[in-house]
This record gives C-alpha cells, structure tokens and sequence, in this order.
C-alpha cells in the first residue's frame, strides 16, 4: 500500500518531508573499478575496449567489428514491421519540429558608449549518445538524444550500444538511423564512456556525452565530466498528478503505474483535492496492477514510495506541488492553465485528462529527459540548448575604449591588478598623443 | 623564456600537442578532508560553521554575527572612493544591460495534431555566491555572478566572502550591494558551500551555487552538485591574441601579461603571420615584466606555459585556436569580424585592436566567467540561462490523442513498457464508445 497523507491531519508536514526526503536509490559504489577501466582504456584504446567487451558482454569482436556497417544497419532496419517503422518516423517528426523551435539566436547591437557586443551560438563538434542495451534499450531515448544534437547542428554524432551476447534491438538502431547518427558502435558500459572521451584508433573523441546508464555508466560520465561535457546524471523516474474528482480514476491509476511500472525505485504521487477520488484510484492500482506483466517492479514501487495526498485546495496542491519538484507533473482538473501558472519548479507538465504522460515519453514532441530527484528546482530537461554554446562578442572603437577604459583601469587598480590596467592606459595615452 | 614554434618547423604537431596538454594545475587532493567538513556542517550546523571559521579564518563569530547588518553593509561602503564608486557603477551599469538581453522567452503553439506545445522559462528561487576573501577576493566577479542571477530573477541570492582576521574589502560589499545581493555571510571554504548546499538554522538552503574558489570550495561544490545546481568549476586563465604585424608590441605584451599575471598556471599564447613581430612582442613582454608588481607570478606563467607560434596565414591561426578553444581570444587584425567568422570554439572574443581582454573583465559588458581548460568546445559562459529552467508544455485534445495516440501505444508496446501504453489505449477506447 502507498501512503496516504492528508493536509489536515496533525503529522502532514513530517510525513511529508518524509516522503520528500525518501532515499530511493541505493549507488553500488563502483566509482574504482569505474577509475581502472578508464585508465585502462586511455593506456590501451581498442585493445581494452574489444577485451571489455568479450568479459562483460560475452561478446568476441575485432576493432573493425566495433561499428555497425551501413549495411549492417540497413539489414537490422529491414527487421522493424512497418507500424513500428511508423510510429518511430512520426516520433522522431514532432519531436524535431519541436526542438527546431528552441534553436538560440544569436545578437548583435551598438551601445552608446560605442561599443559593438553580442554574443553567437555554435554547435558542439562532436557528442556522443550512450544507449543502454538489455531490457532498458529505448529508441525512444535515442531519439529524444539525438534528435536534438543534430538540430543543434552538431556534425559528428556517435552512439554506443551494447549488444550482450550479440542480440541487436533493431529499433534502436532505425531510431538512430532516423535521427540522422554517423556512427553506431556495440560497445558499453564504463569503456564506452571512456572511449567516446579520450578516443580511440577506431572512435575518434567527443566533445560531449549524454544519454542515460547504469551505476557504471553513470560513474563514469562523471569522472570524464571536464575532459568532455555531460548531460544530467538522472536518477529514477517520477510522476506527480494534481487530479480533482472529475477524472477516471482508472486513466489515473494507469498514469500513475506507468512511471512504477520503470523500475522499482521511482516514484508515483497522487494529490487531489476528494479524499474520496484517492482511494478509487488507489483502488484502480489495485486493480490494474494485477493485469500487468510488470507487476513485480510497479508494484514494489508503488508500495514503497507511492502516496495520495488529499488537500483542501488545488492552490495547496501547487504548493506542495513546487517543493516536489517533480520531473513529470500531470494537471488533470477542470482548468489546468490556471494551474499551470501557480507551478514554478516542474520538468515536464501535461495538461488535461486527454494528456497521459506517456504521449511526452514517445510523440509529444517535448523531450522525455527531465530532471529527476527535486532537480528541477534548478535545472532542465535536454534541449537543443546542450548541444549548442555562446561565444561572446565585444569590440571597442577609440571613442567606446576613452568612454569606459578609465572605469576599467580604476577597478584594474582596486584588484592590484596592474597589467590589466596598463593594457587600457597604454592605448588611451598612444590615442591621447595621437590627437595632441 | 616562452616556447617559440612556427607551424613550418618539422617538430611543430608534436610541440603543438605538447602545449595543449600541458598540465598547468596540480589539485592538491582536499576530498576527503571537504567531505568530512560537509557532514560536519549537515551534523551540527552554525556550531559547525562558527567553529571552521574561528580555525581557518582566525575569527570569532556567533551566529548572529555571520551576515553583514546592513548598516555594516553600508559602513564599509562608505570607505569607497566616489571614483571606485563610479567605476563600480558603471560596470554594473553595463553588465546589467547586456545580461538583460539574454532572457529566455517563453513560446506555445498549437500544431497540425491539435496538441498544444511550448515551454517556459522560470528563475532560481534561491541562488548562492561565493566570493573567495583575500587576495582574489575580486569585486568585478561578484558583479559578474550576481547581476545575471538578479537579472534572471532570482529571488533571494546570497553571498558568503571569508573574511579572514576579519579583514573586509569594502569593494566586494558594494558590489554585492549595487548588483542587489540579499544576504552576505562572512564564512567561507567548504563551510560555506555546505552551509549554502543544505542549509543552518542562520542560512536558509539555496538551489544553486556559482563562483570561484580554491580548491576546498572547488570539491565542495562537485561534492553537493546534484542536491544543488552548480556553475562549472574553473580552471587557471588562458588568453589566445592573434595579431598580425600592424600593431604596438606593447599593447599586445601587455594583453598577454594580463592573463599571465593572474596566476603562475595561466597561460598566455600569441599566434601572428610575422616571426618578427613575434619577436617584438617577446622582447616588450620581458620589458614590462620588470615594471609588474606581480612579476614574480606573471613571469613563471609565462616562462612556464607562454608560446609564440608563427603561422603562414590568418586561416592557419583559426584553425590552430579552434584547436586550443581559448578562454579569451583577441583578434587584433585588420579585419577582425571575418577572421572571427572562422572561429568556432571560444568562450569571449574580443575584436581589434582597442578591444584588451581587461575591458572585458570589468566594463566591456559580457561576462568574465568563461569556459577554461578547452571547455570553450562544448561550454559556454556564465549568463543569465545558469540562473533558469525550462517547464516543457503539453496539451492534448481529444482529437490530438486519436492522431498520435496509437503511434504511442505501439512504441510502447516495443519497449514493454505495459502501463504506458495502457494508459493511452484507456482514454482512446473510452473516446470511441463515446462517439459510438
């Protein structure tokens, strides 16, 4: 059974914090075989990562096996039925219209100081898109990954994905081919990482990693973290719905388990506003869960760290909602703009009854990695914007260096910083003679 | 003396790659003596604050001694001199104009599909500022994080400045105060990170930290990244001048030794088309050198990490500094926007002649926290987007759900992913017996 929380009752706050503060996640603490295996790739290249491979996926390949031949791709392509091969193309359609819109703009302007500034966005060179293998190999990630690195513009796009015992999921592979992918290399875990970082005879280095991984992965993206940019290191997922009574409470349940339903460790939380309506939906849970082929981890999950808050009021219900943070927050209520308004930490929101969160998983167009663990508060999800960075730009004429350069040899001065302003008085004297 | 090459010389690559990888920092290994300071601080809070800073500070303070009143606030700004003062404004001034230029915008849109989409754009609630004390105990840089983060919205920003021997530098005080800072706290070191991270019975907890640091704040700050968003960790300071021969040695001497003098692990690079030139500038750097105050420091970064390269054209110099992806590059040239147009990775350029790197770091108006350590290939500056985050939208109909549903379902159903596709084919199946 989730817990059931209601605002008025004495203990809400404490068991509330509980709930907020609920360790979901128990990180093996493989940070030092992480640190060897990278050492060992660095040292060695392909020779590492081909041994890596044969250990750890069972899987015997030479260096120039490692990437998936064009004809090898089209051949894997040809296995998708046509209704997947639809929806993946309708997939990756509306999530690139979508990401096209976020492209930065560069600017440019005079001031009156006359002083030329602004600043460009260029896209990073080279990424590389970690894909999981095994039962958490998503083409969905891959093109919610890669789709928005290649709008960034970026040129080069490597993915690696482990292939154990050599089984292929050849969704994965057409959802890369979709996005537009260079490379498709059937290596993973820490040696991967290592291998898009610090590059090796076959896998030119990145410039950026992102994409989601186990223990080993994760480790490992942030030990390279400075070498090469990363995305978020994302923990389990979570869902928040804010339902008032005017909702199915079975299209609930299942909006609820479908966040459980990913493993063990996330997090499914109901607020509404009738106490009643919570326990038909716990009762729809109930109900669901026994049909669901995975109801050993959604209803571990469920058990563990669902709840059911009941509030007085749906602006109570955005309050609680903000020191949630939640990475997926549903608004099923009658006016779910108005209450969308009220909500300032949140990583995804799906408005309406008719807006389940599993259309944002796979064809809404916005993408589906969002901050997770209260990390909204500061952070956001992947965008166009991770892939992209801002050079600034400045030029000063005579007249922009005599109107501001005397300020910037003051404070040059105040920081005892004496080269700093030299460079500005060296010009202003030689602009100085050149007028007397 | 500096390291010369000339891209012409059969040993250039290698020597090129030697500067490249130069290691400039030994981080001495503070990890566990930081980790033992933040559990410290969750443990036991102010007392645990209060108690670092008599040890590493020299100064006894109780906890309602930790903030600045704002009558001392304004006592020691009154110390300033009405030109610093000045200075210090004008600086904000620009600063502030610049930044305000970078506000995200919101957007939604309703597509083909019928499905409502954007996303918007909200601030930090709370941010943190560390100011180092001492030596580089800068003003410029608390303008340079606090106007973006204020800029951004953010509602409550504090600053924590050590104040070692209860020494003050009125500067960073008014400072703080013209960029409109809430609340400063004279702590500082891993102390004062923890403080920020989690919070004490004096310092509420924030959601972000930025700034500089040593290299305790440095591990503090990757150690609490995750339960707080934190700007990047920077390395020593780097400067890229490319000049060709139509300019004073001296002013480009003076620009290099700017960089230099910062830190003995800064790095000063000129690349110009004239060996001869080249030479010029070396000779005027040794010139100056004696004059320097902090010769000792800019002397040993220069002898240690400084380089000529002489190169064939202006398009090898690109090429060379895309490869280098400079903190701060100059371009003094005859027509520096097309050779700017050749550049891709670096954090600030700054165009001809009249434009030395100093006035970007305190006037020019873009910021001066950058991207080291060839980070320029996939970072980018501080600026208002590190203050805040991104709400992704989405509002379906009726009619949306029937369009892209089903696509959902069948992706669903090729990831496993039950629940998900459950809880669309429930709101689909109920749609239909409606109409029917």
């Amino acid at each position: 059974m989730p817990v059931f929380l209601n605002t008025q009752d004495a203990g809400f706050e404490e068991a509330f914090l509980l709930l907020l503060s609920a360790k979901r996640e128990d990180s093996p603490d493989v940070d030092e075989t992480v640190a060897g295996i990278i050492a060992d790739v660095r040292a060695r290249g392909d020779e590492a990562v081909l041994e890596l491979t044969a250990k750890f996926d069972r899987l015997e390949l030479t260096a120039d096996q490692m990437a998936f031949t064009p004809e090898e791709v089209d051949r894997y392509c040809a296995q998708v039925s046509d209704e997947e091969r639809s929806a993946l193309e309708l997939a990756a359609d509306r999530i690139r219209a979508y990401h096209e819109r976020q492209l930065p703009k560069d600017d440019s302007w005079t001031d009156d100081a006359g002083a030329t500034l602004g600043w460009r966005w260029t896209p990073v060179s080279a990424a590389g898109l970690y894909v999981p293998g095994g039962l958490a190999s998503y083409p969905s990630s891959v093109l919610m990954n890669a789709i928005p690195a290649k709008v960034a513009g970026v040129g080069r796009l490597a993915i690696t994905v482990p292939t154990p015992d050599g089984v292929v999921n050849p969704l994965v592979l057409l959802a890369a081919k979709l996005a537009g992918v260079d490379e498709i290399y059937r290596i993973g875990g820490a040696q991967a990482v290592a291998a898009l970082a610090y590059g090796t005879k076959t896998i030119a280095p990145v410039d950026k990693i992102t994409g989601p991984g186990n223990a080993f992965v994760a480790a490992a993206k942030r030990r390279v973290f400075g070498k090469v940019g990363i995305d978020m290191i994302a923990g389990p997922s979570e869902i928040l719905v804010i339902a008032d009574k005017d909702n199915n409470p079975d299209w609930i349940a299942l909006d609820l388990l479908s966040q459980a339903e990913h493993d063990e460790s996330a997090q499914s939380i109901l607020i509404t506003d009738d106490a009643a309506f919570g326990q038909s939906v716990a009762e729809a849970v109930e109900k669901r869960l026994e049909t669901l082929d995975r109801r050993a981890i959604a209803g571990a999950s469920w058990r563990d760290f669902g709840a059911i808050i009941t509030v007085d009021s749906l602006d109570q219900a955005a309050t609680l909602s903000d020191r949630i943070a939640p990475e997926h927050l549903e608004l099923c209520v009658a006016d779910p703009d108005a209450l969308s308004d009220k909500i300032t930490h949140a990583g995804a929101i799906f408005l309406g009854q008719y807006t389940p969160e599993a259309i944002g998983d796979y064809v809404g167009g916005p993408n589906h990695v969002l901050p997770t663990a209260r990390s909204a508060r500061f952070s956001s999800g992947l965008s166009v914007m991770d892939f992209v960075k801002r050079t600034t730009l400045a030029r000063m004429t005579p007249a922009a260096l005599r109107a501001i350069g005397p300020a910037a040899e003051c404070l040059a001065d105040s920081e005892s910083l004496q080269a700093h302003g030299l460079s500005v008085t060296a010009r202003l004297k030689s602009l100085n003679e050149r007028d007397a």
